[in-house]
């Protein structure tokens, strides 16, 4: 298959053009001295590194990680890969300069993570979840805990991993079983079992830093009695090199559709020697600080995917010679036309195309405001709730919408293919197989829709979502006398009126049977990831007309941007309009049945 | 996961309520004395083979073909299940009696396709590839062809393949290189490489007949040249005896996403002995033939799969427990409630279900419109072009729709699994690797599109089309005062006048430009999918509520039939609205952007 190429100019355009990143850390100063041509040397870097080094592993990766006698070994290469990452100093990308990281912004860590991802999502994890383990220790660990574990995971000479799920439990925490009982020296002794660890077991680094959810003897039972330990693989000695092996062992990989070079571990604690993090009961809180975060990566997938099918589909629709146009042959002295020429082979590349570059805006867009959120610090209370408000009501939306608008562009990449889509030795079908899971882990598609639907915009009584369409009307008005872009914001002018209204109609509905939230959920949050989209394709639009007026030697590229703006605008957008009447279809048609009735 | 268990009663109702076999078969003596009892015996033998035998060997097959030294064998049981298949006469199912058949409706060959389908589709695949190698002997094939050949297919002592993919061709058939020279004795000399042949090499029967298309020497160029052979894997002695080897040996079988345990070979021809079938140049009318029927055997992939995922995620969904439902607790005794009390989870099930039973419907009615076509005794040159008309038309939408409704099925299948869904030993992730495969082969969507619209309907000034809508008119008319069903009447009512109005529109921007045929097809081709099958959902519902009226001990059986049908007419055909609005989207937002401007 087609190598990944990282699409540079369009990370730029959405940073400088778009974003305005360079006066935005300015103002928040968030670090120092972040210019745009450090930014761009940042994103050469990492974009080498990631076609050179993971690009390559990408179809290695799916010949799956092996498991012996508690020992995984990763596929070959991986830890080659892995040490070039570790001296780059990538994994320390966005942490603090003073426990050894490069002190760059978190927006420039999920360029970075994005073109990992979409080179090699299952090597990708590794860092991944680090990531969520370092975002832990950060907020919620002590100044000892950070000496000793934190500055290993920036240095990225250890590896870390989010121990959260347990059987039974899948997103249900309230009926977690792992105990934690209190030894004498302040200690914890963790037991139970944990299943679907990412990352759980490996060879790439010497320790793994587990972060782990388990119950207090005296704790209350449900989600109100869940604390967060710290349990690494091999206990620390003092001076910080690695002792006495932990009483954490790995019990088994799963057998997985794909992301197969990332090991999911099944992980036995027993009377594991743990470090608690954060007060005791308050596990779910600690960690739901920086669920927004977690769930913007694996967003990112969504994008990851939608864009390495899209370089896959394009190369080949260029390339692959099969039937005449309708309207006459485009390639007379060849012997049939390149299906590029087919209207409808272009429908599969603008989509994907549209929900890469459209995602990429959303997801960058989230970056900045966490930005605000966490790190800014020339900023107001109000500059900052209203940023902590927007990621609380996009998140969801990112999470659940990018990751299945992923998986369709990576079926359209199968299906550019055609049969040769479904072989693996071109590695499309892989992207499909490895994106599959992305609507699932990090919370399902139906739970991200209730926590929008739900939290987010019923319990505020619609406050954030008006917040949002404020901000969709500020553009739109803007754009009103534009000629290129009028049309684009009259449609987008009416859906977002509409988007209110169907949100009162669920609420009211909702205030009889609260059954109705969660027959309109998923409808509902797909309904708003398209009117999303739509304005940050307005948006971009918007900054490529405005290019083009002031003069540039880049027409093609601005004209490409209006083009999949009209394109969304003409041929997605309208799916709208299903989700609006399926939302209206209600629930009584999804409870008549009786559970013994499905089947006979 | 769960095994398969055939739905018995759906497939009863259907036959004999529905469709009315019994009377059916009476008038169109296309079999002597058939009556309803003997249908249901076949019904409940196929069961308990497809239940017993292929089910259980479901996910064996998923560790695939193992190919060595131009061999291939066949996945551990297959090859025991496939001599039982043959010991019970299911080969010649609705083969002529004179021949060894048993001389059955094809409707019956129907019904077991797809409960063998639904329980192990690539071990299907290799009696389906015999099925369409007998309908060309059948249809094209000398006595002395029928003698040698079909009778050993009937038997299922030997098997049979389709040749028709050629490096490069793909569904481009015009530009086929494979040659055809003759020999002294009338026989040819076939040469060329043929991939993506399934079941072009196995272990399963001692010999293979392949249905080869090739060129001879003197042929016009394009699809107008090409003729048709049989090419046997080893040369049948004058007792019907296997002889001597064929120059035809397999090279390598591909590895693919799914549908593992059916090899996928390619096929190497050495100046290998064939034996025209049909008239010279004439290879590709031979093999239109029966097109429909090869269409309607993929079509029944698109059901078997959301039949199987279906009954793998309701025993999924009723003994897995999460959450509590948001009206509170319908489990109080247990940690959680099963995950069938959440409306959203409701909504997949029910997804699956309205599929899987609607597309039934669809089926075995082209079924019967081919038993009129092809083997009624009783019928009327006008009934005749009537059902022939009307299976032209249906088709392509079963084909395309049924497969992409399908593997919309199995991804709610692995949903509603959660994280297990996508661990291999539940099954439920190999449901969307097999049929992955479905919306490509026999014709993707997108051929399966441009032969609908194109073809069949514009090119017909929309007679074909017109048929159809009267007959929906005719329903809705006969229902519309009735109150269970006059609200999905009036529904049907406006989307049937509708689809004429879609169809004029795009007939009146394609005389402008030809293209815009290409633009609309996939999306007009889902539409009328979501179109037809309101119409069976219909037809079904009015079925039931006779049912009822009439009074019956099966309360529960009609009402979920009811049931499912408002559930479809709310939560999916407004799919429609979208559709429309993107083929109103047109052609230029698709053409705009120049090939080279895609990225960047």
């Amino acid at each position: 298959m087609a190598s990944y190429k990282a699409p540079r100019r369009d990370m730029q355009f959405l940073l400088h053009e778009v974003l305005g990143s360079e006066a935005f850390y300015q103002k928040y100063q968030v670090t120092e001295d972040l210019d745009r041509d450090t930014m761009d040397a940042v994103i050469e870097e990492g974009a080498k590194f990631a076609e050179n080094e993971l690009s390559p592993l990408f179809q290695v990766g799916d010949q799956g990680c092996v498991f012996k006698d508690g020992v995984v070994t990763t596929p070959k290469g991986f830890k080659e890969a892995y040490q070039k990452f570790v001296e780059g100093g990538w994994a320390g990308l966005a942490a603090d300069v003073e426990l050894g990281g490069q002190g760059l912004p978190n927006l420039l860590g999920v360029v970075m993570s994005e073109m990992m991802g979409a080179a090699n999502w299952s090597w990708a994890m590794y860092p991944g979840l680090s990531h969520g383990a370092m975002n832990t220790l950060e907020t919620h660990g002590t100044d000892e805990q950070k000496n000793i574990y934190l500055t290993k995971l920036i240095s990225g000479e250890w590896a870390g991993t989010m121990c959260l799920t347990l059987q039974p439990c899948g997103s249900d925490l309230g009926i977690l079983r792992s105990k934690a009982e209190p030894n004498a020296d302040g200690s914890y002794a963790i037991s139970g079992t944990k299943i679907f660890i990412s990352a759980g077991e490996h060879d790439l680094t010497d320790n793994i830093v587990h972060i782990v959810l388990a119950r207090l003897p005296d704790a209350p039972k449900g989600t109100k009695g869940i604390s967060l330990f710290i349990v690494p693989k091999f206990l620390p000695n003092a001076d910080g090199s690695v002792g006495a092996r932990n009483g954490v062992a790995c019990g088994s990989i799963e057998h997985k559709m794909g992301i197969k070079g990332s090991a999911t571990a099944v992980l036995n604690f027993d009377k594991a020697t743990g470090f608690l993090i954060g007060p005791p009961n308050k596990g779910l809180n600690c960690m739901f600080t920086f669920m927004n975060t977690a769930r913007i990566g694996t967003a990112l997938q969504g994008i990851a995917t939608a864009e390495a099918s899209f370089q896959g589909a394009l190369t080949y629709a260029k390339e692959r010679l099969a039937m005449r146009a309708l309207s006459g042959p485009k390639a007379p002295d060849k012997e049939a036309d390149p299906i590029i020429v087919h209207p409808d082979v272009r429908r599969m590349l603008l989509t994907q195309k549209a929900f890469a570059e459209g995602g990429r805006a959303l997801c960058y867009f989230l970056s900045q405001q966490s930005e605000i959120v966490y790190r800014a610090k020339n900023v107001t209370d109000a500059e900052r709730k209203e940023a902590d408000d927007l990621m609380g009501l996009l998140t969801p939306i990112a999470k659940a919408f990018l990751t299945e608008a992923g998986y369709e562009a990576a079926n359209h990449g199968v299906q550019v293919y055609g049969g040769h889509g479904y072989i693996a030795e071109w590695g499309m079908e892989q992207l499909v197989r490895d994106s599959r899971i992305s609507t699932i882990y990090e919370g399902t598609t139906g739970i991200q829709a209730l926590d929008l639907l739900g939290r987010k915009i019923l319990m505020t009584q619609g406050a954030t979502l008006r917040q949002f369409t404020k901000m969709i009307h500020v553009l739109c008005k803007e754009v009103s006398e534009q000629a290129e872009l009028k049309g684009m914001a009259a449609m987008l002018t009416d859906l977002n009126k509409e988007w209110g209204d169907v949100t009162m109609k669920i609420g009211m509905s909702a205030m009889k049977n609260h059954e109705e939230v969660g027959a309109a959920a998923v409808d509902f949050i797909m309904y708003s990831g398209y009117i999303t989209l739509a304005y940050f394709w307005l948006r971009m639009a918007k900054v490529a007309v405005e290019a083009l007026a002031a003069g540039t030697s880049e027409t093609a590229f601005y004209q490409a941007k209006i083009q999949t703006a009209n394109f969304y605008f003409k041929r997605i957008l309208p799916r709208t309009k299903s989700h609006k009447e399926m939302i209206e279809g209600g629930l009584d048609v999804l409870m008549a049945m009786d559970e013994e009735h499905f089947s006979f």
